[in-house]
């Protein structure tokens, strides 16, 4: 059920030439994120560094757009969330996380967390553990041709998510009219540390192009 | 009850001084982030921008701490959360959020919520909406001198939270025992977005320095 997340309509060279120029950018900002907390330079050396990243805002300041890239996609049919903070590739913010969808509402992924999302000592923040499982349950209601906004979340933590390697994995538990339940988990070297489950609403739009959405 | 979050035992020089060398790279890095997805310089501004940041990660990375921040902090008896990815003043990834407390346990705080955070279009990413919200519980509780992790945590999606000026409050709501229910709540120019619960575990080692947490 393409129509869900529709095929993103940016032409291929288009979105090579994108990657190629914003990827490299982004991939040097989430080492320098990294490096602002695990750094042990002296203090000459991080004000050079700080001048660094002072002229390469100066030079990405010279045009700002009006719009974020959410807006300016959704204005263009563009599906492709370069912006976004867990999975998109422009946004240093995000690991980012490479999602794998099935049509059946399956959605996994494995990713590296850095000491830049660090809770408790050594552990990722409970909150880091929720926006990811967040967006992966997201993607679970979508892949199933269920996509909406999460309307509850609720997560129970088990144990500690160490920082380090991790595997997330989302699935759809049922569906009930507009209503969608989905749970996923978050996986460590010691197993199962978090879990969630997300109730995600249909969206008014898309309510008359789903069986069965009417019953609820 | 101070002792639930001990003064940080950091000299006061110190801290001036690491505030004074981390705290404009961070800066810079914020918007530098910021920038990554709302600039729109050409492909070779982008460029040049990358070998501008490329150099400072070239510098940082001369000395690089065996031990995350959290960790270090933990051994030294600091507490300032310097690494802290919402209240961090280390961590580019942090707006960084600052948070007044009241001994009763309420936690509230003003904040700037930019392109960086986007989920749907406009809007802030409901998971960082959830991080937010752990990371104001977390206070809450502590400033109760109920102090613990994250056992479960549940957030009720009101309305969209719009990108820009926010504000979010968090309470102690009942105690029973080595438990701590608090509630939280985000708010945008329209009233309440979303509201949130959690229910915080008294760690084990805190259980016999406060009063009837052995009666559940």
């Amino acid at each position: 059920m393409n129509w869900a997340f529709p095929g993103d309509e940016t032409p291929d060279p288009a979105v090579e030439h994108e990657t190629a120029t914003w990827g490299p950018l982004a991939a040097a900002t989430r080492e320098l994120v990294d490096l602002c907390v695990m750094s042990e330079v002296d203090a000459e050396e991080v004000a050079a560094a700080t001048a660094d990243v002072e002229a390469a805002v100066a030079r990405l300041r010279k045009v700002r757009r009006q719009q974020t890239l959410g807006q300016e996609h959704l204005l263009n049919g563009r599906r492709r969330p370069w912006g976004n903070p867990v999975i998109g590739m422009r946004n240093p913010i995000a690991p980012p996380i490479q999602v794998h969808t099935e049509p059946d509402g399956h959605a996994e992924c494995e990713f590296h967390c850095g000491p830049a999302f660090e809770g408790p000592p050594g552990l990722v923040h409970g909150g880091v553990v929720a926006l990811v499982l967040d967006q992966l349950l997201g993607h679970a209601v979508g892949a199933r041709g269920r996509p909406g906004m999460t309307g509850t979340l609720t997560i129970v933590y088990r144990q500690g998510t160490p920082l380090g390697d991790l595997r997330a994995e989302a699935w759809v538990d049922r569906e009930d009219g507009i209503k969608t339940w989905a749970k996923a988990q978050m996986i460590g070297p010691d197993g199962v540390t978090a879990e969630a489950e997300g109730v995600f609403l249909l969206p008014r739009a898309l309510r008359d192009r789903v069986p069965d959405a009417g019953t609820s």
